[in-house]
């Protein structure tokens, strides 16, 4: 399959230079979804044409940007299912908080992207583009995969334990989790409270970073750094590193000696005891808080849900307040060790996924990498541009202090270049 | 009006001992709604004949409890509308976490009380059980209503503000705001995410602690204190403390001595300059997550919402996040400061309102003794038992530590035993 993402940055550049329009852009996009879905299976739904056709007159920073939205996010123009059969055909009375940013900002929502039942790890069907025998990641699949496709040039996705970065990884585009809580989740269906977080994928990082910028309004595409001189990043090893492959071990130091040949200096960084502590209690954390938010699914519906995140729901119901307090403690300890961490490292680099996508679409493949940062609220940016021999993409993260979203954008973006290079 | 609650601890300790039955108990309920709310207003939907039938057939720790749920928490089996016509008959798919949670532990819940328009400042038409002429408060307004009048054991409610500790002043009974997230707010309507707490509504302290107990498996509800020897009570002296009328400056005093007789020492603790500060940018933290949280509303039904909450979403969308960003940073050290105020006293005592009830329904009152302890996310326990020399409740607030739950619940139990004594 022809993989070629849609560059954000450029395609708003060419608008606003009026080399194109927000018409003959969303147009293409929609050929191309109609041309390779069929095969991917990246969309659950498509908007309707009153709905395409506002877009297309839409203004905004995001006008003409094709843009996928996760089935587990609100639409009042769709259904929302959550890839869950108790809501077929649900439709929302209003829009959730990030589509509505979206919209405002122009942006143009071209259709609901798959997501595994209730963002967990039931695989949902979409198949990867650089191989359509292997799996896109989860929960976000459709959401990476479009991107990936080129359907869209944005997209929003959600992560609980690894559900932006990992799909991002498998499918080579740039992928975004901001600091909690940056992007609000109103709207968006829960599966864990305090590690429910919203996220992005775009084709690069500057992409991502541009899409973020102009969906929030913050401070979030910044000049391209011309060099990494002065800057400190930690090579994070942990004891999950074991089950790194060596593709993506190989992949991880070249980063790291790309950054350090455009003047960064690598430091090792060996995991602390309250971080290994931390991740250890984030399944006692999403369980807890799982059985919790999907209660009402879980008890009257108890046939109609998946056999992973029923397993996660008998699991969460069955843990007490005390210890789910004691969970939380340990998190909030880990909180505080990671914001440590970077009083010595300006960013922590690290593999987004154990290696490749794996093959076959039984599995969306382990979280293992990206569940800590997820717990800690941290910023990650899955960086694209590293492939497996056979030419299977492999993201590489960098995490930066929490708040410090605009440096984890910016380190990666010159991460991408120089990897480009 | 007669206006008499139904105290939940006594009635399920009757049940318990077969003293009477949940049909019995419920259908005393109903008849009471039947009888009185044409006139107060509390409820603006019955659950439907099956699901009480279902109720009074459950079983749990809660069977037989007649419940209110505010109409911001979404239910399976009724509309919910969040006090507007955007959401005039909107039947969610699931129960909100927390209605699932009293559904599990076999609560009755009777139907939806009546809120302000998305938990604000816009008055909903209940009236104060108390004095009909009265608001009862917002904007819980129902659920504290139908709690007083006792056409309910039980309801829940939501603070964003002081929409949970005002209306339980107001009307005469317990109310509990827990600490931030300890319960839930899945499900329910969000107004802004960093201060909407859900909180509980029950006739005494001991009631509404036996009720938290029992929905979340938690150690809430203690055996009582015998008296507070060895406690330390502050006395928390606020800049705010000017707007505290008369009547309510003197039970305020009456509550100190009441816990000084029973043996606590009094302590009085002027407000820090950071928890000034944090009370200064409440408004800019709720209003800038409104206008995200409410956006689809705001820009696509400007005419269908209410003069306050309008008022909030143009303020919150003209908020920059630069500022926003600044708000929460100062609220981040009030949280720590007032953990801090916790090392020398055990527990803070202070009005729950600024005096009773006020006149006419045009006004739900004034929060501004509650929205601190709110944005700290601190526990607060309203106690009733004292009114106004014409008979009007006064609420007063014991405030604990973050986590410290049972605490403000054993310390308000003994406080409502003294002043009944």
């Amino acid at each position: 399959m022809n993989v070629q993402p849609l560059g954000l940055a450029r395609l708003v550049a060419d608008i606003e230079a009026g080399l194109t329009t927000p018409a003959r852009i969303i147009g293409a996009a929609e050929e191309r979804i109609d041309a390779l879905d069929g095969e991917i299976a990246a969309f659950v739904r498509r908007a309707p044409a009153e709905s395409v056709a506002a877009a297309i007159a839409a203004t905004g920073p995001l006008a003409g940007v094709p843009f996928g939205v996760k089935d587990i996010f609100d639409t009042a123009d769709m259904a929302t299912e959550h890839g869950s059969p108790l809501y077929a055909r649900h439709r929302p009375v209003a829009d959730a908080a990030l589509v509505a940013m979206a919209r405002k900002a122009g942006a143009a929502i071209l259709g609901k992207t798959a997501t595994t039942q209730f963002a967990s790890l039931d695989p949902c069907g979409t198949r990867n583009p650089h191989d359509i025998s292997r799996t896109p990641g989860g929960s976000s699949s459709g959401s990476a995969a479009a991107v990936a496709a080129g359907m869209v040039a944005g997209a929003c996705g959600s992560q609980t334990g690894g559900s932006v970065l990992r799909p991002a990884s498998y499918c080579g585009v740039a992928g975004y989790k901001p600091s909690f809580r940056l992007l609000p989740t109103v709207g968006m269906k829960t599966f864990a409270w305090s590690l429910d977080t919203a996220g992005l994928f775009a084709a690069g990082v500057a992409d991502v970073a541009l899409l973020a910028a102009r969906l929030t309004g913050r401070d979030l595409a910044r000049a391209p750094l011309a060099d990494a001189a002065g800057l400190r990043i930690g090579l994070y090893r942990s004891s999950v590193d074991a089950l790194i492959e060596p593709e993506m071990q190989a992949a991880w130091h070249r980063a790291a000696r790309a950054l350090e040949a455009a003047g960064a200096t690598l430091v090792e960084v060996a995991e602390p005891a309250a971080l290994s502590a931390a991740r250890d209690v984030h399944g006692a954390v999403q369980n807890f808080e799982a059985a919790h938010a999907l209660m009402w699914e879980h008890r009257t519906h108890r046939a109609a849900i998946a056999p992973r995140v029923l397993a996660q729901l008998d699991e969460g119901a069955a843990i007490s307040p005390a210890d789910y307090d004691a969970a939380r403690r340990t998190a909030r300890i880990g909180r505080r060790t990671a914001t440590s961490l970077f009083e010595t490292v300006d960013a922590l680099l690290l593999p987004s996924a154990l290696g490749a996508a794996p093959e076959g679409l039984g599995s969306t493949g382990d979280p293992a990498l990206n569940k800590l940062w997820t717990l800690t609220g941290n910023p990650c940016v899955s960086v694209p541009g590293l492939t497996t021999t056979a030419g299977l993409p492999l993201g590489i993260s960098i995490v930066t202090r929490f708040g410090r979203d605009a440096e984890a954008l910016a380190i990666g973006a010159l991460l991408e270049a120089r990897l480009r290079a």
